[in-house]
């Protein structure tokens, strides 16, 4: 079945207290090739039958008001995957 | 600067609670195209320079170790990104 992917991020001006933590934890763990880690969120809304325009709208709709936080979160993905592949997007 | 992506999803077999929320309340908004919702985690880790074998070796452990719990969430992605492309995966 269809599956709509958004993905969701901190604004890049949004202290990340998450990622800090991780990108530390490397540091400690000797993995320091890396120099900021930022952690956001990832949805995968299943779509009964087939993903119409209106699906599609109803999933940007949905990322913007209910799965995001638009004071401190960016909507930076909302796609179609079928089957791992990626299908139509934004 | 490049980045690593990382996807982190609940395994399939596991119970979701906040995609379930999410689900439930998607219903009682009226969008009712959608027949499951689960939520995971995605990470993006810049990288200090250049995108080498060994810091992506870095980053698919500390994937499975740090940034997922093996029990229960899969580590669906490692790709790297340039500027929002998508460069080499895994």
């Amino acid at each position: 079945m269809p599956r709509i992917v958004v993905d969701v991020m901190p604004k890049p001006e949004i202290l990340d207290p998450q990622g800090k933590a991780i990108a530390g934890a490397l540091q400690r763990l000797g993995q320091t090739g890396f120099s900021e880690v930022r952690q956001g969120k990832r949805f995968e809304l299943t779509v009964e039958g087939e993903v119409t325009q209106e699906i599609l709208e109803q999933a940007r709709h949905a990322a913007t008001t209910l799965l995001s936080n638009p004071v401190i979160e960016d909507v930076t993905r909302v796609e179609v995957i079928v089957d791992a592949t990626i299908g139509a997007g934004e």
